[in-house]
């Protein structure tokens, strides 16, 4: 059964939030719900907690959003002090019930329970090896590959464990795993995802972005460094480094699109990020206009930089209906035609006769910019400029990104004028890679910038691009 | 069972949206559910489609959002050439089945179909002189008077019979009404809620907003005026005059909140019209500060209209979580102190050391202005300047809106300046009724300002201030 | 969608069977719950319980089994002393959540809840007086006929309206009626369908068959007269003759299949009546055989009684799934070829090479006989013979059994010799009208053997003969 | 949350059914559900179908019975040629999805779906050995266990791993197993569980009891001997002796009380052992009486068995519900001292002042007996005699049985004597062990009887004692 966002947008996709607490006293699984919902733009196909209190250990998983997967009653039984949570994002063809996170399994050392953010390149290699072992794999979940690896690994604790796992793991995984009596929050060495991690009265918080910490009102809030474990056990919370860093690569989509604006990665809060790649970008491709608008939501606080820079208002000009949720149900093709299927309505009163800068953050494939701009010339707009708050993406994205193939790509198909062209607007600008550098006030190198250049931090390991369906080797459940 | 919208804001609520459609040869269930989905922000509770061939006429409507409710499989059947559709809004203790629409009755002129946004407050009258004819009501809602009142109203024709009802039925009421061979759309004779009408290929839409008329790719949409009543057959559509046009009194909250921003409502951009008010807040309560900013989302465009007259720069203070949604998750005590709860996250290093000027469109019972001025102080703000661009709400409402009575309403208990102390802003502007007025650019006798002034455009009858729950005489579905 | 039953059989369908409470101090809702699971089998489409405590009325009805339709959380606001219970039946193409029972309206005599068993054969008649009166219907059922007559008729008090109800209705109607102080139960004066009485500590329990009764603990169980209202309030319960008796018309089908084995109907308990059955058909129609079998599960006693008359052992042959549920699966042809969607398996090794006589209690369609005559015969049956414990049925149903069209009824179209022949058995032998009225010990003209002779008790009026579809005149709830 | 089965009685309790079929040309999934509900005897916790074509493999399964779990949606995708399929039970307090069949991975040799009917005793070694070559486990099933042991055995073809397996389990197992290009069947050394296969069109099913292979429409139905292994692939069935045979125990209970009447195991139909156990058990413990009866409805046969050797009618006493569910409503005390929650009501009239010989086919706990004796009692019945138609089970079993523990097995604390005061029977009367084995004619020690004599066929590994609660280390999926 194929399904369709209705307000699925062409926009790169996130896979997923992790979420982790020990605190003792705390009602740790409620306090992970919260700080779940604060992640669900990270991933909204599932939901799970898994919640221990030192003998038993429960989870609750299931599809959909997490506001729709717990209630009290399933709550309830999630009692203990240490607790991790998941939300997971997932292609329509690909999601499953084994799939969603977080995992838990028993091992020679008990129960371990792990949620993961990101994506292996060398999980054909990883999974040949645990096949080699023997295990058998239900999904064709990274995380499943790293939870049977962290059973099966070398090392007297936990810690060598992990630290033995991060040996053989290539690519991106921010994690949080449970055991009996431990919290754990990994980073890859090189840094792909962001993760951090906060106080909470007496006990500790972790999860992939800073909104999530300050949702359920943590304090001393800090990032951990790629290549560290933090491990929370009784005894307090101890920084390791699990793996020597490796060649920095903060996936930069994180400013770009993914991260809420309310989040701080590396020290920068997002919306202020983006506010400057639309001030940069309004210094790189200005333009005579009566009005700035961005493409909603994403695309606001870009336009609103934009706007100051140029000395133009800011305004709105496209609404997105609010009820943004799945349907099953298409247009037809009259209704297509009639664009019934748009998200957007257009303040149509407002946009008449005006040239307008319309600003948005990204051009994957290209098409919903279209008619994005036909709508906005139908309500009368004179001018239509667009603006694009990055560089052209003219790779895809083998870290966990759900992006487009090459062939999908439009930037990688067209050029620059041969999109303009395609889309239909007056002028396109988009922001250059050191216009970005610039905004983001940090050296190049510090990011992964793989899906503009094609400067992929990791070599790809043979078997590390097999895609979905041959990793899945058949096995899916329905 | 008590529910909790995690977003839930201190706002009025709206109850219903309507829509109808006469188009043969087109999807009609179909187009419904797109202009349903456009309406979703005027009710949330339940959503459902009537739908005849002429022939047989079929209903499929269930609690829950019109994503929720529909899907292919329950579609299919809606075959036919006419069709109406409505979303209820309805508050948690009196959601139950019975009163999710349109309302289907066969009668002694065949299936009549009726979907009503609107209240009336002669109800217990009405209700009365049905039981004194001897008819049984399943339900407390209005709609089922009407729709009675219909299958039991003098006349040939059914338009003779909704003229009979219009001459007896005091209040709000915009229809739209399906028999076996026409549509109709009704509005009552003061124009408390709006509706509207269009052109779609050869056939006619009509509903309760135009947004969800240009989202069908509607033409030539125009409103439907007080009193009158558009009726759609095979030989085309007709306007009659059903009533006398009463006193205007469109309710003024269409502008302020309910309404969606691409809507055009008394021949006025809803977006237009609140970007003036707050324009004209800014005139009326200006004040030296750094930044302004909306409460997201409704008052974003208030907020815009601020900054431009101020001179001040526009920007983003808080972020909203987008995936907004039911929870039965309570926050505990110490989760609730910590501030979990709170809808909102604020940009704190963008508000650091800031004088702001924060933007509402209005305050009912006043208990979320007080923990988001708290909010955005925690995060830094210098000075806070709560500006709302609508008069204090010192009424409730007996036209549909689900306000608030007089106890629990902040402004009919406190002067402005208690309202201020209460939230902890250092200044609070309310716009003034004449800088209301002004904004909308039409004099003020057009409008029901009850909630402002008290001055309620209806007599109440006797029995119209009844209680719901005396409206249902204990008559309840669990 | 069509659904079918994959246990379902060439039997009559009962439509519904009703409960009612009347007992301060006691779980009202709880016990009907426990009486209504008695009754599943008179009805297994949907269910629902209405309830008073003598302020508040509530409703809970769904599609769906006694046991599927409440749980603890929706049986909790069911508070009360007053209760009333409905299970319905209802073939698959009318199965629609607006004609599950009971119906609950509020009136101007306050709330009015109903629960019916029957059909009215005047119900054109009904529909078309509602109707001129003003009322329109939701639904196609009968129920909701009667409770709207009640809702406008005649009289001071709930007994008067009552029986000037039953003046105007024509046809089967056993009731339990819910007021806000009474418990009403209601048979017609044909006394078509069963209803009784008992005491429960210090209340007083109605229900369809004496089974329910007992289930709950009921003692002093009596048989409500045809004609007869029993009124129960605080002051107690009275047994009021709400109009004469007409001629006594208790469906015969109730002991030859509907009514559960451990009931008693007009004095007789249901099983003796079927043994008592198997051994007059042994009388009328003896064979020389090795074993006597029922088919399973409602033939049982007339085979038992048959095996006891005729000395020959009585035993098992064929083995009925006991997981008895609906499934959307079908078999495929292949599939069908081979047998699969047999309801039954045989019990070759005792069967082989056995004279078999096999007992069933009715042939309507005869659809499952031959079948079940060559599964008997491929698991080695040297000889079979079928013995029906009723007469052939020739005539179709008008008093609210969903038996077939006269089309559609083997007896109608066959002489008996053509029927055994169709169906491949050796011999097949029915009980005679004689036989049959003699097993019951009884008058002939106490019953309404219409199905048998074609003589009905009630003239058809006009409008009486009306289909499903053209009663609901195009109303339908998808 | 406690769940209560409405009709649950005092019976061990099956673990599962297995099924599977490979048949080129055939929809397989299809008649894997016809097949498994044929076994929803063995199993009403889960069901489950994983199917293949050689390329892709699916699954599906899910909490419910098989008629809940299927439908045609979701049986779509199962597409292939090879499937399998499995019932399970559990107790409440166990039934978690993550338990349900059959299980799928991929591993080494591609994918391996595994349905599994039995209990290993040396569990808890066979799990260390896991954990020690870094398995992790998502339950505390032996399946699990199983598909892992295959998932890392030695060997170059699957039926080398089958071997490898089979080579250090220990217990009672039957299997079915899916992999890309082969089904196959194992049973166990010691044959606990039965398992039957048969040929379809050009192809072959395999099922735990003969009944499913008959309702699929199967020919040449044999049984699969202890230790031997079935394959089935593109070149045909082959059976090869996957392990020497150890001292054969069938599980005597299958004939006493779990496979289905018509399933023959062991060369004989379980309808005809249960008649020969009721007439030796009339044999060993004649009584004078007036009517023989059965508690329904697995102690049918063994009463007609019973009342034929003592040439006292048979007759039917007690009516059992026939819509079995499970339900979430328990009667509160006062309902239950009234009778409530009893699962049958007695045909009183046909029982007055009768005596009467109640067969039942075993007692466990003890606690259904005693009221039903008082049931009888209260219907006026004169003299109670209760017959038992096993020996006293005195011993809990540790092959897969949901049984009782020692403290609960009355017959291990009571004497029959004592056993017979605390149910209120005149009379009580066991069958001998050796009129049981002599019933069945067959050698005593051709089965398992340790519930009766407490000789177990497998001593017990250190660690096959462990609770489940132990076995699953904690990891509970709520």
């Amino acid at each position: 059964m194929t399904t369709c966002e209705m307000a699925c947008l062409d926009r790169p996709h996130e896979e997923c939030g992790v979420f982790g607490i020990f605190a003792p006293g705390e009602a740790v699984a409620r306090i992970t719900f919260f700080g779940l919902f604060a992640l669900q733009h990270r991933g909204q196909e599932s939901a799970g907690i898994a919640v221990t209190d030192g003998v038993n250990t429960h989870l609750h998983k299931e599809m959909g959003l997490v506001t729709q997967v717990f209630n009290e009653s399933n709550l309830a039984p999630l009692q203990g002090h240490i607790a991790i949570g998941h939300t997971r994002y997932s292609t329509a063809d690909s999601s499953r019930p084994v799939s969603a996170g977080p995992f838990l399994l028993e091992s020679m050392v008990g129960p371990i329970a792990l949620a993961h953010n990101g994506n292996l390149v060398n999980t054909g290699e990883m999974r040949r090896k645990l096949f080699q072992r023997g295990v058998g794999l239900a999904s064709s979940c990274d995380s499943e590959v790293i939870i049977q690896m962290l059973a099966g690994a070398q090392g007297d604790t936990m810690l060598d464990r992990i630290k033995d796992m991060m040996s053989s793991a290539l690519g991106a995984y921010s994690l949080t795993i449970l055991t009996r009596d431990a919290l754990y929050g990994v980073r890859d060495p090189w840094g792909f995802r962001p993760l951090c991690m906060g106080r909470l009265n007496g006990g500790w918080v972790i999860a992939s972005e800073s909104c999530a910490l300050e949702t359920v009102g943590a304090r001393e809030i800090t990032e951990i460094a790629p290549g560290e474990i933090v491990m929370v056990d009784r005894t307090g919370a101890r920084v390791i480094q699990g793996r020597s860093p490796a060649k920095s690569s903060l996936c930069i989509f994180e400013y770009i699109y993914f991260a809420r604006p309310d989040s701080v990665i590396d020290g920068q809060l997002i919306h202020e990020v983006r506010q400057e790649l639309g001030r940069q970008l309004a210094r790189e491709h200005p333009v005579d206009a009566d009005l700035v608008m961005g493409v909603p939501d994403s695309a606001t606080a870009a336009a609103i930089g934009y706007a100051q820079e140029a000395g133009i208002p800011f305004g709105e000009g496209l609404i997105k209906n609010r009820y943004i949720g799945r349907t099953f149900i298409q247009p037809d093709d009259r209704l297509r035609k009639a664009g019934v299927a748009l998200k957007f309505n257009p303040l149509a009163l407002g946009l008449k006769g005006k040239r307008l800068v319309v600003v948005d953050d990204s051009i994957v494939r290209g098409n919903t910019s279209a008619p994005t701009v036909e709508l906005l010339r139908r309500a009368g707009a004179r001018e239509v400029h667009l603006r694009i708050s990055s560089p052209p993406i003219k790779h895809p994205c083998f870290m966990g990104v759900d992006m487009a193939t090459y062939g999908e790509l439009i930037a990688h198909r067209l050029s620059i004028e041969e999109i303009r062209a395609h889309i239909g607007a007056d002028t396109l600008g988009y922001l250059s890679m050191e216009g970005m550098i610039a905004a983001l006030n940090r050296p190049l190198d510090r990011y992964c910038t793989a899906c503009f250049s094609g400067d992929y931090p990791l070599e790809q390991k043979a078997g590390g691009f097999l895609s979905r369906e041959s990793q899945a080797c058949g096995v899916m459940e329905a």
